[in-house]
């Protein structure tokens, strides 16, 4: 079994003594029955993560020592995200495995056919952030996605840097698939992947993704829910070459 | 918007006029707002599909016309996958995405890692694949993955057939990645994917799997929930080339 990740505060690793938070603490004694002396991991959520013993675990809280500190690096491509923008729970479950599949960057855009409206959408950003930092302790990456507010399209395409490889999954295509898109560019530093919402992407945003320079990449026989879409397109750029 | 799918029993395809099951009936009526004359699939969850016309739609039921059936070809390669049984939720968001990635049959192995118990499992197996069927009215595909009967994991090793590509998930696999071992059998017929329980295989389990012809591949710098890792390899397998 490998070492139980904890998270702490972000700037909580540049001290030698780092106190648990106290949910973290009663989650480390009361379930995980760790004990004074044993290893952990600590996280900061900002990249950092540090080997530590735990030094002090009783009711009133939890402090561990830190033995040394890291700064991972990054998988390559740098991979951001753009989904429309999905129901609650779809929005959640992609937070949580979005940070496991170490996607950089989550830009979810509103359009025509997404259904939440823009303005509760903002108010969820915090709970996206923060299931996706709870996903560090699963996966053991040192950050998690960064979440953008939702925005509309025009400024999500805007956004894409001219170098980056930009993808989009589109139902109708039917020349180029992901893995051809993405095994013409191997050397890709970035990739952005635009994925429509339940319903699809509508004409006039498939219009204005390629005028953007997004490939319209098909599934094949597959056709999946927006959801798993993000979520294979992340695994097929971070694993299938 | 493309046609709304309702799944009809197995056999009610043999019939030009077909009676939709009450609870997709009055779905159709209540929900979709369907009317007489509407377009539709009908799927019978065992390969075959047809477009049908709703001929009838109120209160006491509703009746389509077969206009025409088909039995799409599954795509290939056949996929296999037998994942360490999990807990209720991960196994039921596996059912559902696993059917909507197109595998084609799935083998829950319990082991001495693996938290639910034999008995336990075996009585959710007929929820496992009814979720699986209703995911097909989402994503299209004419059959869901056959769940076999959780079993011990010699049990479901020894059912690999010979010719198979069978690769097990293993996160301390340093050489050989999961990419490569798909890129070096282009031609593979058929793919068995093996992945551990939370916690991971045990080291008697990947001797035994090695045994039987399983290959590790690693999946680099990523650490995936043993659901997340399932979804993954089924992505990478139907998308990723």
């Amino acid at each position: 079994m490998s070492l139980r990740r904890f998270l702490v505060p972000p700037g909580a690793l540049s001290q030698d003594l780092v106190e648990l938070p106290p949910a973290e603490a009663a989650h480390a004694r009361q379930v995980l029955r760790l004990k004074t002396g044993d290893e952990v991991w600590l996280l900061d959520g900002q990249g950092l993560k540090a080997r530590a013993v735990i030094s002090r675990l009783d009711k009133a809280g939890a402090t561990c020592q830190v033995l040394e500190t890291r700064r991972p690096a990054r998988p390559l491509p740098r991979l951001v995200l753009c989904p429309g923008l999905l129901k609650g729970p779809a929005m959640e479950l992609l937070a949580v495995k979005l940070s496991e599949l170490c996607v950089d960057e989550v830009r979810p855009y509103v359009g025509p056919r997404t259904v939440p409206k823009l303005g509760e959408a903002t108010a969820r950003l915090e709970r996206w952030q923060r299931l996706a930092a709870q996903a560090l302790k699963q996966c053991g990456a040192a950050s998690p996605p960064l979440f953008q507010a939702p925005a509309d399209l025009p400024a999500v395409l805007s956004a894409a840097p001219s170098a980056a490889l930009k993808i989009m999954l589109y139902e109708d295509e039917r020349q180029t698939t992901l893995a051809q898109a993405l095994a013409a560019h191997p050397g890709a530093g970035e990739v952005w992947g635009l994925v429509g919402p339940e319903g699809g992407l509508a004409p006039g945003e498939v219009a204005a993704a390629r005028a953007a320079g997004f490939m319209a990449c098909g599934l094949g026989p597959v056709v999946l829910r927006a959801e798993t879409a993000s979520l294979a397109l992340a695994a097929v750029v971070r694993l299938g070459r």
